[in-house]
Protein backbone atom coordinates (compact mmCIF):
# COMPACT_ATOMS: atom_id res chain seq x y z
CA UNK A 1 0.00 0.00 0.00
CA UNK A 2 0.73 4.16 -0.51
CA UNK A 3 2.27 5.04 2.95
CA UNK A 4 3.29 8.53 3.64
CA UNK A 5 6.86 8.91 5.41
CA UNK A 6 7.47 12.29 7.44
CA UNK A 7 10.95 12.73 8.26
CA UNK A 8 11.70 15.88 10.27
CA UNK A 9 15.09 16.04 8.45
CA UNK A 10 14.49 15.17 5.25
CA UNK A 11 10.85 15.85 4.54
CA UNK A 12 7.57 14.07 3.07
CA UNK A 13 7.96 11.35 1.25
CA UNK A 14 5.40 8.73 -0.50
CA UNK A 15 6.49 5.51 -1.17
CA UNK A 16 4.83 1.51 -1.31
CA UNK A 17 5.54 -0.70 1.66
CA UNK A 18 3.94 -4.17 2.52
CA UNK A 19 1.86 -4.21 5.30
CA UNK A 20 1.04 -6.97 7.71
CA UNK A 21 -1.80 -9.05 6.90
CA UNK A 22 -4.45 -9.63 9.94
CA UNK A 23 -7.73 -12.49 9.32
CA UNK A 24 -9.90 -13.69 11.29
CA UNK A 25 -10.51 -17.32 10.65
CA UNK A 26 -13.54 -19.14 12.55
CA UNK A 27 -12.90 -23.01 13.35
CA UNK A 28 -15.48 -25.32 13.26
CA UNK A 29 -15.88 -28.74 13.98
CA UNK A 30 -18.30 -31.32 13.38
CA UNK A 31 -20.11 -27.97 11.71
CA UNK A 32 -20.00 -26.55 15.24
CA UNK A 33 -18.20 -23.30 15.50
CA UNK A 34 -15.60 -23.43 18.18
CA UNK A 35 -13.24 -20.64 18.14
CA UNK A 36 -12.91 -17.26 16.29
CA UNK A 37 -8.70 -16.82 16.01
CA UNK A 38 -6.78 -13.84 14.77
CA UNK A 39 -4.27 -14.80 12.63
CA UNK A 40 -1.91 -14.44 9.40
CA UNK A 41 -3.69 -16.15 7.46
CA UNK A 42 -1.00 -18.98 6.32
CA UNK A 43 -1.13 -22.43 6.97
CA UNK A 44 -4.34 -23.08 8.60
CA UNK A 45 -4.71 -26.07 8.65
CA UNK A 46 -1.61 -26.62 10.87
CA UNK A 47 -3.03 -23.97 12.80
CA UNK A 48 -6.47 -25.21 13.54
CA UNK A 49 -4.62 -28.46 14.51
CA UNK A 50 -2.27 -26.83 16.91
CA UNK A 51 -5.47 -24.91 18.06
CA UNK A 52 -7.23 -27.51 18.61
CA UNK A 53 -4.30 -29.95 20.51
CA UNK A 54 -3.12 -26.91 22.35
CA UNK A 55 -6.64 -26.27 24.01
CA UNK A 56 -7.24 -30.35 24.75
CA UNK A 57 -9.40 -31.26 22.40
CA UNK A 58 -7.69 -33.86 20.60
CA UNK A 59 -4.35 -35.69 21.53
CA UNK A 60 -3.67 -36.52 18.00
CA UNK A 61 -4.44 -35.64 14.75
CA UNK A 62 -5.75 -39.46 14.07
CA UNK A 63 -8.63 -37.98 15.94
CA UNK A 64 -9.46 -36.07 12.69
CA UNK A 65 -11.32 -37.33 9.78
CA UNK A 66 -10.76 -34.20 7.82
CA UNK A 67 -9.90 -30.92 7.40
CA UNK A 68 -11.53 -28.40 4.41
CA UNK A 69 -10.55 -24.91 4.34
CA UNK A 70 -12.87 -22.54 2.95
CA UNK A 71 -10.64 -19.33 2.06
CA UNK A 72 -13.55 -16.99 0.75
CA UNK A 73 -15.60 -17.34 4.34
CA UNK A 74 -12.17 -18.16 6.45
CA UNK A 75 -13.43 -20.65 7.90
CA UNK A 76 -11.52 -24.25 8.50
CA UNK A 77 -14.21 -27.15 8.65
CA UNK A 78 -12.67 -29.90 11.14
CA UNK A 79 -14.61 -33.23 11.23
CA UNK A 80 -13.57 -35.54 14.53
CA UNK A 81 -14.30 -39.41 13.90
CA UNK A 82 -16.14 -38.57 17.03
CA UNK A 83 -18.15 -35.95 18.76
CA UNK A 84 -15.43 -34.64 21.15
CA UNK A 85 -15.11 -36.15 24.83
CA UNK A 86 -15.44 -33.45 27.18
CA UNK A 87 -18.29 -31.28 26.06
CA UNK A 88 -18.07 -29.16 29.24
CA UNK A 89 -14.80 -27.44 27.88
CA UNK A 90 -16.13 -27.58 24.61
CA UNK A 91 -18.66 -24.85 25.96
CA UNK A 92 -15.85 -22.49 26.94
CA UNK A 93 -14.77 -21.74 23.16
CA UNK A 94 -18.27 -21.07 21.71
CA UNK A 95 -17.65 -17.90 21.45
CA UNK A 96 -14.29 -16.92 22.91
CA UNK A 97 -13.07 -13.50 23.67
CA UNK A 98 -9.71 -12.39 25.48
CA UNK A 99 -7.26 -11.11 22.91
CA UNK A 100 -4.28 -12.16 25.56
CA UNK A 101 -6.12 -11.10 28.43
CA UNK A 102 -7.80 -14.33 28.87
CA UNK A 103 -6.17 -17.39 31.08
CA UNK A 104 -5.63 -19.84 28.64
CA UNK A 105 -4.30 -23.25 29.28
CA UNK A 106 -4.79 -22.86 32.42
CA UNK A 107 -7.04 -25.63 32.69
CA UNK A 108 -4.69 -28.07 31.59
CA UNK A 109 -2.08 -27.65 34.02
CA UNK A 110 -4.43 -29.39 36.31
CA UNK A 111 -6.08 -32.28 34.20
CA UNK A 112 -4.82 -34.30 31.56
CA UNK A 113 -2.43 -34.23 28.69
CA UNK A 114 0.25 -32.74 30.63
CA UNK A 115 3.46 -34.57 31.61
CA UNK A 116 6.22 -33.24 33.56
CA UNK A 117 10.08 -34.43 32.36
CA UNK A 118 11.88 -36.62 34.66
CA UNK A 119 14.81 -34.52 34.69
CA UNK A 120 16.29 -31.53 32.39
CA UNK A 121 17.64 -32.38 29.24
CA UNK A 122 21.48 -31.35 28.58
CA UNK A 123 21.80 -29.08 25.38
CA UNK A 124 24.49 -27.24 23.65
CA UNK A 125 24.73 -23.55 23.91
CA UNK A 126 26.59 -23.19 20.85
CA UNK A 127 23.90 -25.22 18.70
CA UNK A 128 21.26 -23.23 19.98
CA UNK A 129 23.01 -20.27 19.18
CA UNK A 130 24.04 -21.86 15.81
CA UNK A 131 20.12 -22.10 14.75
CA UNK A 132 19.09 -19.14 16.44
CA UNK A 133 20.76 -16.92 13.40
CA UNK A 134 19.73 -19.67 11.11
CA UNK A 135 16.12 -18.32 12.36
CA UNK A 136 16.83 -15.11 12.81
CA UNK A 137 17.64 -14.94 8.81
CA UNK A 138 14.33 -16.68 8.13
CA UNK A 139 12.85 -14.43 9.86
CA UNK A 140 14.26 -11.47 8.55
CA UNK A 141 11.92 -12.18 5.03
CA UNK A 142 8.81 -11.29 7.39
CA UNK A 143 10.77 -8.80 9.22
CA UNK A 144 9.82 -5.92 6.40
CA UNK A 145 6.56 -5.72 7.60
CA UNK A 146 7.14 -5.53 11.55
CA UNK A 147 5.73 -7.14 14.28
CA UNK A 148 5.52 -10.60 13.72
CA UNK A 149 6.64 -13.64 15.67
CA UNK A 150 8.19 -16.73 14.76
CA UNK A 151 8.46 -20.12 16.12
CA UNK A 152 10.54 -23.42 15.06
CA UNK A 153 11.00 -26.26 16.15
CA UNK A 154 14.09 -28.13 16.20
CA UNK A 155 15.68 -31.98 16.40
CA UNK A 156 19.54 -32.32 17.20
CA UNK A 157 21.11 -29.61 15.27
CA UNK A 158 18.86 -27.91 12.79
CA UNK A 159 15.12 -26.65 12.56
CA UNK A 160 12.64 -29.02 11.06
CA UNK A 161 9.71 -26.42 10.88
CA UNK A 162 9.37 -22.83 10.93
CA UNK A 163 6.28 -20.67 11.16
CA UNK A 164 5.02 -17.04 11.48
CA UNK A 165 1.99 -15.13 12.74
CA UNK A 166 0.72 -12.02 14.01
CA UNK A 167 0.28 -14.12 17.31
CA UNK A 168 3.05 -15.58 19.16
CA UNK A 169 0.17 -17.89 20.22
CA UNK A 170 -0.70 -19.18 16.38
CA UNK A 171 3.17 -19.58 15.95
CA UNK A 172 3.74 -21.95 18.05
CA UNK A 173 0.40 -23.82 17.16
CA UNK A 174 1.43 -23.80 13.67
CA UNK A 175 4.29 -26.01 14.38
CA UNK A 176 2.79 -27.94 17.05
CA UNK A 177 -0.13 -28.38 14.34
CA UNK A 178 2.43 -29.06 11.08
CA UNK A 179 4.17 -32.21 13.57
CA UNK A 180 0.79 -33.84 14.76
CA UNK A 181 -0.35 -33.80 11.03
CA UNK A 182 3.24 -35.67 10.24
CA UNK A 183 2.18 -37.83 13.08
CA UNK A 184 4.81 -36.39 15.46
CA UNK A 185 4.69 -35.50 19.21
CA UNK A 186 7.55 -33.11 21.05
CA UNK A 187 9.22 -35.97 22.23
CA UNK A 188 13.02 -35.24 21.97
CA UNK A 189 12.02 -31.80 20.14
CA UNK A 190 13.08 -28.64 21.08
CA UNK A 191 11.90 -24.80 20.43
CA UNK A 192 12.85 -21.77 18.88
CA UNK A 193 11.21 -18.79 19.83
CA UNK A 194 10.93 -15.30 19.36
CA UNK A 195 8.18 -13.60 21.89
CA UNK A 196 8.28 -13.67 25.32
CA UNK A 197 7.79 -16.57 26.98
CA UNK A 198 4.56 -16.80 29.12
CA UNK A 199 3.18 -19.67 31.24
CA UNK A 200 0.43 -20.07 28.69
CA UNK A 201 3.56 -20.82 26.40
CA UNK A 202 5.00 -23.14 28.43
CA UNK A 203 1.79 -25.09 29.10
CA UNK A 204 1.49 -25.91 25.20
CA UNK A 205 5.00 -26.54 25.07
CA UNK A 206 4.99 -29.76 28.14
CA UNK A 207 1.43 -30.72 26.48
CA UNK A 208 3.34 -31.25 23.33
CA UNK A 209 6.33 -32.29 24.71
CA UNK A 210 9.51 -30.95 23.82
CA UNK A 211 12.31 -30.81 26.52
CA UNK A 212 13.45 -26.84 26.03
CA UNK A 213 12.00 -23.55 24.57
CA UNK A 214 14.71 -21.04 24.00
CA UNK A 215 14.24 -17.43 23.24
CA UNK A 216 15.20 -13.98 22.16
CA UNK A 217 12.66 -12.19 24.48
CA UNK A 218 12.38 -12.97 27.89
CA UNK A 219 10.15 -15.49 30.24
CA UNK A 220 8.20 -14.51 32.84
CA UNK A 221 8.15 -15.27 36.67
CA UNK A 222 5.53 -17.88 36.30
CA UNK A 223 6.61 -19.42 33.22
CA UNK A 224 9.83 -20.15 35.63
CA UNK A 225 7.87 -21.55 37.73
CA UNK A 226 6.40 -24.12 35.94
CA UNK A 227 9.61 -24.77 33.80
CA UNK A 228 11.40 -25.82 37.35
CA UNK A 229 8.29 -27.37 38.47
CA UNK A 230 8.25 -29.70 35.34
CA UNK A 231 12.38 -29.81 34.06
CA UNK A 232 11.40 -28.53 30.86
CA UNK A 233 14.78 -25.77 30.05
CA UNK A 234 14.30 -22.57 29.53
CA UNK A 235 16.68 -20.27 27.69
CA UNK A 236 15.81 -16.57 27.34
CA UNK A 237 17.58 -13.65 25.41
CA UNK A 238 19.47 -16.16 23.29
CA UNK A 239 21.28 -13.59 21.17
CA UNK A 240 24.54 -13.26 19.22
CA UNK A 241 27.08 -15.46 21.42
CA UNK A 242 24.98 -15.73 24.98
CA UNK A 243 22.08 -16.68 26.34
CA UNK A 244 20.57 -17.24 29.85
CA UNK A 245 19.38 -20.17 31.19
CA UNK A 246 16.40 -20.00 33.68
CA UNK A 247 16.07 -23.70 35.61
CA UNK B 1 16.33 -14.41 40.71
CA UNK B 2 19.41 -16.11 39.86
CA UNK B 3 19.90 -16.69 36.46
CA UNK B 4 23.01 -18.45 34.62
CA UNK B 5 24.16 -16.93 31.44
CA UNK B 6 26.41 -19.18 29.31
CA UNK B 7 28.80 -16.63 26.92
CA UNK B 8 30.56 -18.70 23.91
CA UNK B 9 33.43 -16.33 24.22
CA UNK B 10 33.59 -15.82 27.79
CA UNK B 11 31.96 -18.92 29.81
CA UNK B 12 29.29 -19.28 32.31
CA UNK B 13 28.42 -17.07 35.28
CA UNK B 14 25.65 -16.93 37.61
CA UNK B 15 23.97 -13.36 38.16
CA UNK B 16 21.17 -11.71 39.70
CA UNK B 17 17.99 -10.18 37.17
CA UNK B 18 14.64 -9.22 37.47
CA UNK B 19 11.73 -10.77 35.92
CA UNK B 20 8.64 -9.86 34.62
CA UNK B 21 5.59 -10.58 36.53
CA UNK B 22 2.78 -12.31 35.34
CA UNK B 23 -0.42 -12.59 37.48
CA UNK B 24 -3.91 -13.80 36.21
CA UNK B 25 -6.82 -11.74 38.22
CA UNK B 26 -10.19 -12.38 37.88
CA UNK B 27 -12.91 -10.10 37.26
CA UNK B 28 -16.13 -9.88 39.27
CA UNK B 29 -18.89 -7.96 38.51
CA UNK B 30 -21.55 -7.96 40.91
CA UNK B 31 -20.30 -10.69 42.60
CA UNK B 32 -20.02 -12.96 39.09
CA UNK B 33 -16.94 -14.04 37.91
CA UNK B 34 -16.65 -12.23 34.20
CA UNK B 35 -13.47 -12.26 32.90
CA UNK B 36 -9.68 -13.79 33.95
CA UNK B 37 -7.05 -11.53 32.55
CA UNK B 38 -3.19 -12.51 32.49
CA UNK B 39 -1.56 -9.28 33.43
CA UNK B 40 1.14 -7.38 35.14
CA UNK B 41 -0.53 -7.12 38.83
CA UNK B 42 -0.54 -3.34 38.87
CA UNK B 43 -2.78 -0.66 39.08
CA UNK B 44 -5.81 -3.41 38.59
CA UNK B 45 -8.52 -1.06 39.27
CA UNK B 46 -7.41 0.76 36.57
CA UNK B 47 -7.20 -2.26 34.23
CA UNK B 48 -10.89 -3.76 34.99
CA UNK B 49 -12.43 -0.33 34.29
CA UNK B 50 -10.68 -0.40 31.30
CA UNK B 51 -11.70 -3.80 30.28
CA UNK B 52 -15.20 -3.61 31.11
CA UNK B 53 -15.65 -0.34 28.87
CA UNK B 54 -13.42 -1.95 25.94
CA UNK B 55 -15.20 -5.07 26.17
CA UNK B 56 -19.16 -3.28 26.35
CA UNK B 57 -19.67 -4.08 29.19
CA UNK B 58 -19.79 0.04 30.45
CA UNK B 59 -20.35 3.67 28.76
CA UNK B 60 -19.08 5.01 32.04
CA UNK B 61 -17.06 4.88 35.00
CA UNK B 62 -20.19 6.40 36.65
CA UNK B 63 -22.07 3.27 36.16
CA UNK B 64 -19.76 1.48 38.44
CA UNK B 65 -20.38 1.68 42.42
CA UNK B 66 -17.87 0.68 43.50
CA UNK B 67 -14.14 -1.25 42.98
CA UNK B 68 -12.24 -3.69 45.66
CA UNK B 69 -8.90 -5.20 45.05
CA UNK B 70 -8.23 -8.61 46.74
CA UNK B 71 -4.34 -8.74 45.93
CA UNK B 72 -3.85 -12.06 47.98
CA UNK B 73 -6.93 -13.79 46.10
CA UNK B 74 -6.35 -11.67 42.86
CA UNK B 75 -9.48 -10.62 42.45
CA UNK B 76 -11.00 -7.43 41.59
CA UNK B 77 -14.72 -6.82 42.49
CA UNK B 78 -17.13 -4.90 40.71
CA UNK B 79 -19.84 -3.39 41.61
CA UNK B 80 -22.73 -2.24 39.00
CA UNK B 81 -25.12 0.47 40.04
CA UNK B 82 -27.55 -2.03 38.01
CA UNK B 83 -26.78 -5.31 36.52
CA UNK B 84 -24.96 -5.33 33.19
CA UNK B 85 -28.08 -4.36 30.18
CA UNK B 86 -26.42 -6.72 27.68
CA UNK B 87 -26.74 -10.25 29.60
CA UNK B 88 -26.13 -11.95 25.97
CA UNK B 89 -22.91 -10.29 26.05
CA UNK B 90 -22.17 -11.19 29.70
CA UNK B 91 -22.13 -14.87 28.86
CA UNK B 92 -19.52 -14.89 26.37
CA UNK B 93 -16.68 -13.78 29.50
CA UNK B 94 -18.04 -16.20 31.72
CA UNK B 95 -14.74 -17.82 31.42
CA UNK B 96 -12.34 -16.94 28.77
CA UNK B 97 -10.16 -18.09 26.63
CA UNK B 98 -8.18 -17.09 23.84
CA UNK B 99 -4.54 -15.59 24.50
CA UNK B 100 -4.61 -13.14 21.64
CA UNK B 101 -6.06 -15.90 19.48
CA UNK B 102 -9.61 -15.06 19.95
CA UNK B 103 -11.98 -12.14 17.90
CA UNK B 104 -12.22 -9.41 21.23
CA UNK B 105 -13.99 -6.56 20.59
CA UNK B 106 -15.12 -7.35 17.10
CA UNK B 107 -18.82 -7.34 17.80
CA UNK B 108 -18.26 -3.65 19.13
CA UNK B 109 -17.79 -2.82 15.66
CA UNK B 110 -21.33 -3.91 14.66
CA UNK B 111 -23.01 -2.58 17.72
CA UNK B 112 -23.03 0.53 19.86
CA UNK B 113 -20.23 2.58 20.98
CA UNK B 114 -18.61 3.02 17.54
CA UNK B 115 -18.00 6.59 16.59
CA UNK B 116 -16.59 7.19 13.07
CA UNK B 117 -14.37 10.75 13.16
CA UNK B 118 -15.72 13.35 10.79
CA UNK B 119 -12.35 13.78 9.29
CA UNK B 120 -8.83 13.09 10.04
CA UNK B 121 -7.08 14.99 12.55
CA UNK B 122 -3.98 17.20 11.76
CA UNK B 123 -1.16 16.59 13.96
CA UNK B 124 2.13 17.32 14.32
CA UNK B 125 4.91 15.61 13.66
CA UNK B 126 7.89 16.81 15.96
CA UNK B 127 5.71 16.83 18.81
CA UNK B 128 4.60 13.10 18.48
CA UNK B 129 8.15 12.29 17.82
CA UNK B 130 9.67 14.39 20.95
CA UNK B 131 6.87 12.69 23.05
CA UNK B 132 8.12 9.07 21.95
CA UNK B 133 11.28 9.98 22.94
CA UNK B 134 10.15 10.34 26.14
CA UNK B 135 7.86 7.62 26.17
CA UNK B 136 10.79 5.39 25.41
CA UNK B 137 12.88 6.87 28.26
CA UNK B 138 10.13 6.14 30.80
CA UNK B 139 9.92 2.51 29.07
CA UNK B 140 13.70 2.20 29.91
CA UNK B 141 12.75 1.57 33.30
CA UNK B 142 10.92 -1.34 32.72
CA UNK B 143 12.42 -2.74 29.60
CA UNK B 144 15.29 -4.08 31.73
CA UNK B 145 13.16 -7.60 31.85
CA UNK B 146 12.20 -7.10 28.61
CA UNK B 147 9.14 -7.88 26.47
CA UNK B 148 6.80 -5.36 28.27
CA UNK B 149 4.38 -3.27 26.28
CA UNK B 150 3.32 0.44 27.09
CA UNK B 151 0.97 3.06 26.03
CA UNK B 152 0.41 6.46 26.75
CA UNK B 153 -2.01 8.90 26.58
CA UNK B 154 -1.04 12.44 25.84
CA UNK B 155 -2.95 15.70 25.43
CA UNK B 156 -1.43 18.83 23.21
CA UNK B 157 2.21 18.10 23.60
CA UNK B 158 2.22 16.05 26.68
CA UNK B 159 1.73 12.56 28.40
CA UNK B 160 -0.58 12.43 30.87
CA UNK B 161 -0.80 8.63 31.58
CA UNK B 162 1.53 6.44 30.77
CA UNK B 163 0.87 2.23 31.89
CA UNK B 164 2.63 -1.11 31.19
CA UNK B 165 2.04 -3.97 30.79
CA UNK B 166 3.03 -8.13 29.66
CA UNK B 167 0.11 -7.47 27.11
CA UNK B 168 -0.48 -5.04 24.54
CA UNK B 169 -4.14 -4.39 25.28
CA UNK B 170 -3.72 -4.69 29.14
CA UNK B 171 -1.24 -1.33 28.36
CA UNK B 172 -4.45 0.34 26.41
CA UNK B 173 -7.33 -0.61 28.76
CA UNK B 174 -5.05 0.59 31.91
CA UNK B 175 -4.42 4.04 30.23
CA UNK B 176 -7.85 4.04 29.50
CA UNK B 177 -9.44 3.37 32.62
CA UNK B 178 -7.41 5.54 34.45
CA UNK B 179 -9.00 8.30 31.75
CA UNK B 180 -12.54 6.92 32.90
CA UNK B 181 -11.94 7.02 36.53
CA UNK B 182 -11.26 10.89 36.18
CA UNK B 183 -14.08 11.23 34.14
CA UNK B 184 -12.71 11.60 31.27
CA UNK B 185 -12.86 10.42 27.44
CA UNK B 186 -10.91 10.27 24.91
CA UNK B 187 -11.72 13.36 23.01
CA UNK B 188 -8.91 15.60 22.36
CA UNK B 189 -6.84 12.54 23.18
CA UNK B 190 -4.22 10.80 21.25
CA UNK B 191 -2.15 7.29 22.24
CA UNK B 192 1.19 6.17 21.75
CA UNK B 193 1.85 2.72 21.74
CA UNK B 194 5.01 0.21 21.74
CA UNK B 195 2.66 -2.46 20.24
CA UNK B 196 1.65 -4.19 17.01
CA UNK B 197 -1.56 -2.16 15.98
CA UNK B 198 -4.15 -4.57 15.40
CA UNK B 199 -8.30 -4.18 14.12
CA UNK B 200 -8.88 -4.91 17.95
CA UNK B 201 -6.37 -2.45 18.97
CA UNK B 202 -7.63 0.26 16.74
CA UNK B 203 -11.19 -0.83 17.70
CA UNK B 204 -10.31 0.11 21.43
CA UNK B 205 -9.07 3.15 20.59
CA UNK B 206 -12.40 4.62 18.58
CA UNK B 207 -14.63 3.46 21.21
CA UNK B 208 -12.61 5.69 23.88
CA UNK B 209 -12.32 8.23 21.05
CA UNK B 210 -8.74 9.52 20.82
CA UNK B 211 -8.42 10.89 17.12
CA UNK B 212 -4.93 9.06 16.79
CA UNK B 213 -2.64 6.54 17.54
CA UNK B 214 1.04 6.31 16.89
CA UNK B 215 3.32 3.25 17.14
CA UNK B 216 7.13 2.19 17.09
CA UNK B 217 5.64 -0.48 15.56
CA UNK B 218 3.99 -1.64 12.45
CA UNK B 219 -0.35 -1.67 11.58
CA UNK B 220 -1.83 -4.58 9.93
CA UNK B 221 -3.93 -4.54 7.05
CA UNK B 222 -7.23 -4.59 8.97
CA UNK B 223 -6.29 -1.78 11.34
CA UNK B 224 -5.69 0.31 8.38
CA UNK B 225 -8.68 -0.39 6.77
CA UNK B 226 -10.66 0.29 9.60
CA UNK B 227 -8.68 3.71 10.44
CA UNK B 228 -9.04 4.97 6.71
CA UNK B 229 -12.72 4.14 7.12
CA UNK B 230 -13.38 5.84 10.57
CA UNK B 231 -11.06 8.61 9.93
CA UNK B 232 -8.69 7.88 13.11
CA UNK B 233 -4.89 8.89 12.28
CA UNK B 234 -2.42 6.01 12.29
CA UNK B 235 1.12 6.47 12.49
CA UNK B 236 3.29 3.42 12.46
CA UNK B 237 7.66 3.36 13.10
CA UNK B 238 7.66 6.19 14.90
CA UNK B 239 11.70 6.33 15.50
CA UNK B 240 14.20 8.86 15.61
CA UNK B 241 13.24 11.64 13.27
CA UNK B 242 11.01 9.19 10.93
CA UNK B 243 7.25 8.01 10.85
CA UNK B 244 4.81 6.47 8.39
CA UNK B 245 1.60 8.19 8.12
CA UNK B 246 -1.05 5.23 7.70
CA UNK B 247 -4.02 7.08 5.96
Amino acid sequence: MRIKRIDLQSGETVFEDKIIKESIIKILVNGSELSNIICSPSHLDELAVGHLFSEGFIESAQEISSIKIEKDKMTVNVEFKKEPADSGIEKQYVTTSGYGQAASGINLLHGKGFKPLEKPEIFDAKIILDLFREFQNRSVIFAETGGVHAAALCSDDRIISFKEDISRHNAVDKIIGEALLGRKNGEGLYMLFSGRISSEILVKSLRFGIYLIASRSAPTDRAVELAVKTNIRLIGFARGFRLNVYN
